[in-house]
């Protein structure tokens, strides 16, 4: 299942090419990515109070055409690999207005400690991603 | 006694009016003051592992000229109170080629414990602070 | 009249501290500003196309309480001040689920041209805005 | 040959796992792209005013460990490909006091006028780099 975010694209996101700065797409992956897990029903504020970090161990982006002040953006994410130890996302990025692809782009996760040791996503967490994902299907 | 520091605007830093935000002078404040406390002798990492915060309760800057790309600026950071409820830092922002004020801003932190509750800050700390002040006189 | 704008608060915006970097809630300001003009039917894409920047020169902010990753914020924004040669607004970040203020700021931009030599603002903008904020009273 | 960049995370560069966020490294890696071409001779700013753009196509990072808080971190920055069409850079971040390697990535840009048109970057620039690149063999 592809979760959809819509945001603006803010004046301060912009660079002096008077486009999206790449490095933005990365925060709005991110912003992607929390609200696929919240509809999941998994919050991040949650993890990190039991102890659970969510590190980014990969990540890439293809842009395609940029991003311009003001542009509705949709933020679409779909999670590819889901288990106790990782967790991989796709991202595309759309301009509402046509529906062109903008960029996009994949992420992973791992889980660890708050001493940064690898640790394995308690199976209550992972069962929730699991019949999200299941509903797509 | 003014503490400088000497940064060079990122390309990121830039929006589509061609010049740096003015959402990064309070970066550049921020990177002053730690720098100042530094050469005190306070780590802010120190800090938050004694359980102790430091929120901005004020901030403000009046801006004259725009930082551009590229440019080498000069962020001098003076603490105009100091004692173990406060902190009031006074920045100066200058372009280092040809010394023109950029940027004057002013900030105010607090101390508090990791609830947000305001405490005083441990007098050791004070110390080292009045010291550094004391040597500009 | 105030417009209020509703916003989530991004990972990326909190710090080490564990809430929202100060210098977020300049961000924050500035949607709220595009809003606002958007809402009078200005669009700041326009006016730089006609060739006219409108540059911060002062801002200040007062912060209460804290803003936490994925919190609901409402960012109010108010004009206190139109004319052809400066824009002040004032503004109120709240957190939506009990309406706690959680800072209050302020800000003038002027205009320019592209080689930052202060004008007015041509009288059709004006008009807009003036017509915008006729509408609370 | 390889330029290396020194800087010191900045706290505002921290999220709230305590650690410098992910997307803060596109900015490192920009830096270093930026001091790469300063050495070969190349300003950014000129290419603008000359109506050439270098908008970034690929992006890609691999996270080892973390940057922390006023970490001193070394940005190494190493030409791959470089033609009129365009530039590959490969960057690795070092952490300065023990020097492990904290992440590794790679950047693409194209060159486009002022319209996202591709174009060919003049010679000129492009004898510049194959200059630098040359040194180190």
């Amino acid at each position: 299942m592809a979760v959809i975010l819509r945001e603006r694209v803010r004046f301060v996101e912009t660079d002096a090419m008077g486009v999206a700065h790449h490095a933005n797409y990365f925060r709005w992956f991110e912003m992607g990515r929390v609200e696929f897990l919240r509809q999941a029903g998994i919050s991040l504020n949650e993890l990190i109070k039991a102890g659970i970090l969510f590190p980014i161990t990969n990540v890439e982006c293809k842009y395609r055409a940029s991003a311009r002040f003001d542009d509705n953006i949709l933020i679409e994410t779909e999670a590819i690999e889901f288990t106790s130890v990782k967790m991989i996302f796709n991202y595309k990025i759309f301009r509402e207005e046509d529906r062109l692809l903008l960029a996009n782009g994949q992420t992973q996760n791992v889980f660890t400690d708050l001493n940064s040791k690898i640790i394995r996503l308690p199976s209550e967490y992972v069962v929730k991603i699991k019949d999200l994902i299941a509903l797509e299907n």
